[in-house]
């Protein structure tokens, strides 16, 4: 069983001086995020966390939030992050699902989650300035960490409906930042700005390479066009991880400038991005990569190497130095060129599903995740991913599962049966909307019925039309065949460019 | 258990048109490295390699050398890596130990080897031109590696004077280019100049680096400073690997001129570097880098940062991301700047000893790798490695082993009882010399007992004086005090400036 020293007490040994840290005004070192992390993972312990014990946090990006997060490591505890955006609905599901000890929540979402009928007067509840009052018990370092050991749990659905907590282990984590660096090198004076979740992987991987790198992070509390560009232009970014409307948003700031030399890294995940985008900057000389990843897969899998960025447009690239790919037809190996499902390899991939046997068993094969999405591999090894799991709607940046949203929608009385897609939408990329059946429509229309779907269900997962249909397009087995489900509207089939 | 993508197959998927080798006139891409590869697994296994085999190789530094390593590396045979200037006495007793199948040669020792008597009439022996003209056979590539799986192994010698295979694992290589990766920075253009030998780890893990990171490396065939120089100064070289002995050939071709802005690194392991040639590389500013790393540790495990090349000079580092270092006083943990056995842990360290259960044991403990050598770490953490193992010498790089040359003496009828310990030397750092107990001290200066002993001690390992004295110093348990020993000739203890 292969251990490494504890990340951050090992970057605090090797660069103690070098700054960790930025966000706003303050900056901090690694020795200082270290030694605020210990004074935290006391008061962890005087709160009660043990090693081993699950870790609700739900707060926003913050530099709070990543002492908290080493903290917890320091103790051996495991961290589940939830999405901010979640209802108090979905995050109790979630909560309940990997049994956590604590949610550690910040301090403005504190009073709206102990009002909300799931949380009333539930001591698991910790508001950050709580835990902050307490002085701090005795406590053992964990300085190591076994590689097969989890380290966090973050909640992705399926074509279930149910969410499921991956699992992703410390060695999942290291694995996938070297990767990193192997495919897009490792300069001293690298510095990524962060300003996609930390409760996402995305954002979660880049503070990982940061202890792992000893690299510089601007934090932002969240994506905003203007702040992020001026923080590109002034405070010397080698690297930002975007989605594509985020993109979008920085080349309008952008205008006819260029980047600073310092910036050489535009990553850009989380679904395919237009080639119209793609274009605007090659004219600009904005150095994209663009990759493919998941939870699953603790961040980037497949990135397009610099060299073919140019001569590969629209690819998600090849699989990173410790990764394998593979596309599946039939049972079988797709041929160059033929569509099939990705699946994918390697020790960045996670283990499984927390608590989840069968998920994991219909998921990982031989070691194999199967993704679920479709794609194929050109005659020179480079991935296009065709579409997204067939059933994946991403609408800025966040995943959104149809089957998720039609279990919500088929709870209702008033709903005999619901399907859910998404179509183009310019701003998110792609919005969901839904399909239902039912006697009743007019009590669709009632704000009871609204304010249904809205405690349950995320606003960006909310569905942004409702279609009253007789029927809803299935397959002979009875499967709902989601792509037929937009031609039943006329008009409704837009032209995605992509 | 990991395992990760057959490594140049996979560079050659990820850069095929990156250059791998340069070596003289010829250079090589990634994809022509694999390619010829390939050509050679099939030659191999018509020749009768099979997975699993021990392969030994007595080569020098060549493209047909690197070749022949990736070669066997794709059919899954061991390596088994031989010093060039082992006699063939102990070139057979290695290639015993290792049970190898097969001894590949260069054309121009195959001769030589052939006539000795250890090799008389072997069908083992096979000169590489012999393998070059066969045709092939049919095989199946080893698309994966195996972390665990055993990749090289490389002869030590150590007290007992019985020279023991250390084995290298596919994972203790690509730890180890990590490790230094992490340290070190992986920028696009990186080159490093390989003037060491390959049969040594110091040269073997610049070939591992190369496929794992895209890396250009230019290859001598063995080390001289003038040519080496050119190459730094003409042929954008960013990293080179030297000891001391070569640092100074290296300084003396520099002048009073600087490198190129492209060179960033002057890697300098294998013994401790004088403190008046440091100050030599501060006043020409360049960036050495000092290490200290052994067979077991697959190359550096510990290495002084760039953020404290100046204020830390003298010192070897701290250990690398994946490693740990304690020093150990009495069977605890020493405080700081105490004196003790430098102990170390990473996924770089070797699992042990190839067939040897009981060094094995007797060397690794818990994970920890007892290295035997002595220094202290200061009150920031840096090591100061004070002495390297009591008995080891280093002679321009090589490690010398006393307990390995005592043995053949006292194996001479003539020699009662031996003790060999270093002396300075102004070329080669340190030279060996024996005292011998005799009573038959005019048969010694006989030319029947040099060539007993110039037949069973590679060149470098014949003591360069032999002293005759009445007995050897010994402790109360009968062990020998070599340290003691230079006191017994008056005029013999040099001040090692270091």
């Amino acid at each position: 069983m292969t251990v490494l020293p504890n990340f951050l007490m090992k970057r605090a040994a090797l660069t103690p001086d070098r700054i960790a840290l930025e966000m706003e005004d303050r900056r901090m070192t690694f020795l200082e995020l270290y030694s605020n992390s210990l004074t935290l993972s006391g008061k962890l312990v005087e709160l009660g966390v043990k090693r081993g014990d699950r870790i609700s946090i739900f707060m926003p990006n913050s530099i709070e939030l990543v002492e908290l997060l080493f903290a917890l490591k320091n103790i051996g505890a495991i961290t589940v992050l939830h999405n901010l955006r979640l209802t108090s609905k979905e995050l109790s599901y979630q909560v309940e699902d990997a049994a956590s000890q604590f949610i550690l929540v910040d301090d403005e979402r504190e009073p709206g989650l102990k009002k909300s009928k799931e949380f009333l007067g539930t001591q698991k509840v910790v508001p950050f300035s709580k835990l902050l009052r307490l002085k701090g018990s005795e406590w053992t370092l964990v300085e190591e960490f076994s590689l097969d050991e989890i380290d966090t749990i973050m909640y992705t659905s399926g074509t279930t409906g149910f969410p499921k907590g991956v699992k992703q282990s410390y060695g999942n984590h290291f694995w996938s930042a070297t990767g990193s660096a192997l495919n897009m090198g490792l300069h001293e004076e690298d510095c990524w700005l962060l300003s996609v979740p930390i409760f996402h992987i995305s954002g979660l991987s880049i503070l990982m390479r940061s202890v792992i790198y000893g690299m510089r992070v601007i934090i932002h509390r969240r994506f905003e066009a203007e702040a992020v560009h001026k923080d590109l232009m002034e405070r010397q970014v080698s690297i930002v991880s975007v989605v594509t409307t985020m993109l979008s948003g920085l080349l309008e700031q952008l205008g006819s400038r260029s980047y600073p030399p310092s910036f050489r890294c535009m990553l850009v995940g989380g679904g395919p991005v237009p080639r119209s985008i793609l274009e605007e900057c090659m004219r600009k000389s904005i150095p994209v990569y663009q990759t493919y990843g998941m939870t699953e897969t603790c961040s980037q899998i497949v990135t397009l190497s610099p060299d073919f960025s140019m001569s590969k447009i629209g690819s998600a690239g090849k699989p990173l130095f410790p990764c394998q790919l593979k596309i599946m037809l039939d049972g079988a190996e797709a041929e160059p060129k033929e569509t099939g499902e990705i699946i994918v390899k390697g020790p960045n991939v996670t283990a499984g599903y927390y608590n989840r046997e069968e998920s994991t068993y219909e998921a990982i094969k031989d070691g194999w995740l199967y993704t679920g999405d479709l794609g194929f591999v050109d005659e020179d090894g480079f991935l296009f991913v065709v579409d997204r799991r067939s059933d994946l709607i991403i609408s800025g940046g966040e995943n959104v599962y149809p089957a998720e949203i039609e279990a919500i929608l088929v709870s209702h009385p008033s709903i005999k049966d619901a399907g859910v897609t998404g179509i183009p939408d310019d701003r998110w990329g792609q919005v969901p909307v839904a399909f239902v059946v039912t006697d009743r429509k007019e009590e669709l229309l009632e704000e009871s019925f609204l304010s249904f779907v809205r405690e349950r269900l995320a606003g960006y997962k909310v569905p942004k039309q409702l279609y009253v249909v007789e029927c809803l397009p299935r397959n002979a087995s009875n499967k709902l065949m989601r792509r037929e489900l937009v031609k039943m509207v006329p008009g409704l089939e837009g032209n995605d460019e992509n």
